[in-house]
């Protein structure tokens, strides 16, 4: 089992109740990532699921994050909200010492089983190999001992510390261990880039997340995890970040949205 | 007092409790729009937030759709979780007869308070004026009724019946009885555009949304919304939709983004 499954491994206590911890390793700042915290929740969900359905998989999730989380134990309710043939829905709420954090929502479903039509507007972004993409992006943050980060375009902020303005960070991202990434995984990469907007505002800008919602569109091949991540519209330090995701196949495995402040440094 | 209004009025009938009614005239084919169930969700969560702060705008709202709402009378159940300084966040739950039918979640704001950075990658599109764009897309839906929907980019397909395989609809929408948008029109107005997936897959092709994101950045002026809608991509029968909402003075003034099921006709 990777360090990412095992740091994100949850225990029934009581019906519709699951416990798990927030580990070091995942931190920025004093705060665990938001996209590891959301994979806390999206893995309870998985497990309550599993049992009364075959929909383990996140098809959509919404988390919105109401105070910062700490290290340590938290707690997770799960509530079935609706269970149909392709599809159940169900929302589950993060606990840590009795404060809410975290609200999710979410449909699941069986990723194996989603039949329909395809269409492409946009091919997979045309990055050079993982293996030789640099390693940019604030390394000495704690995240980085978890997360493998490789920038393939906008990175230059982190080279000479001026914004490109470009509002765009794209490359490859995989857990440290080499681990394969699962659809739970998808969930914390989600979260995993740098925010674009600090190549509008600076590298002392803080951007923390409202709400992140996650579409998952297929179970990741085995590899590491191609992304491109962009923000448009910044209004009044209110901004969108919208991430692509596609596998080591190059397979669109999910989108991600988030509505994020934006704060410059006093 | 507009429609809009009128329609999606609700009344406090005990703590935490609200009672509406969806209305004839929003209805595409047998069920009422679901951007017009949202905006009733989002008017009782703005009058149950506005009691205990001055939080009176949604910032960010999210719906899970779980089953088709049907005309008549609609209960509201709110729960604040969250009070903040410049935030409150808080859940809505619509019940039909007893039947849970929509899970909405949502950070509230003051949005004339909002203050930080502005930045714009994307101006606003250059469409010729509301009065000049053709009505096209599906007139005949009960929905028209109470929307003035007019198309500038991609309707093509509504002329000659063939998708053009675009992926985009872009135009104007209004109050079809003249009254100006305020930030619960547009949680209505972010899904009354046909669905882009239909320039793909063809006019029978039927787009039930899995969740819907609404971001406002600012409350609209007077007049219509101009707004482009966007779909990337269609994955196994599942698609993104995104969409840009200016108001008349070309301020964007809302995001939104679903993720829907594309099923094709029989």
């Amino acid at each position: 089992m990777g360090q990412f499954a095992r740091e994100t491994a949850v225990e029934k206590v009581s019906e519709g109740r699951w416990r798990g911890a927030l580990f070091e390793g995942w931190r920025i700042g004093a705060v665990p990532n938001g996209g590891y915290v959301l994979a806390l929740a999206g893995r309870a969900l998985s497990e309550a699921l599993s049992e009364g359905s075959a929909h383990g998989d996140p098809l959509a999730v919404n988390a919105f994050y109401l105070a910062p989380t700490t290290l340590g134990p938290i707690d997770c309710t799960v509530e079935v909200l609706r269970q149909g043939g392709s599809t159940t829905h169900a929302s589950a709420r993060l606990y840590q010492q009795g404060e809410l954090k975290v609200v999710v929502t979410a449909a699941y479903t069986d990723l194996t089983r989603l039949s329909g039509p395809n269409w492409q507007q946009t091919p997979a972004p045309d990055y050079p190999a993982f293996a030789d993409c640099p390693v940019r992006g604030g390394p000495k943050l704690e995240f980085r001992q978890r997360i493998d980060l490789r920038l393939a375009e906008g990175g230059d902020v982190f080279l000479n510390q001026q914004p490109g303005g470009g509002g765009v960070f794209g490359g490859w991202v995989a857990h440290a261990d080499g681990a394969d990434p699962d659809p739970i995984g998808l969930l914390m990469f989600a979260d995993a880039f740098p925010p674009p907007a600090l190549d509008l505002v600076g590298l002392m800008g803080w951007v923390p997340t409202v709400e992140l919602t996650v579409q998952l569109r297929a179970r990741p091949a085995p590899g590491p995890i191609k992304a491109r991540l962009r923000s448009r519209y910044l209004t009044e330090g209110v901004i969108e970040e919208d991430g692509e995701y596609w596998d080591s196949s190059d397979r669109l495995v999910a989108l991600s949205r988030q509505t994020a402040k934006v704060r410059l440094p006093k």
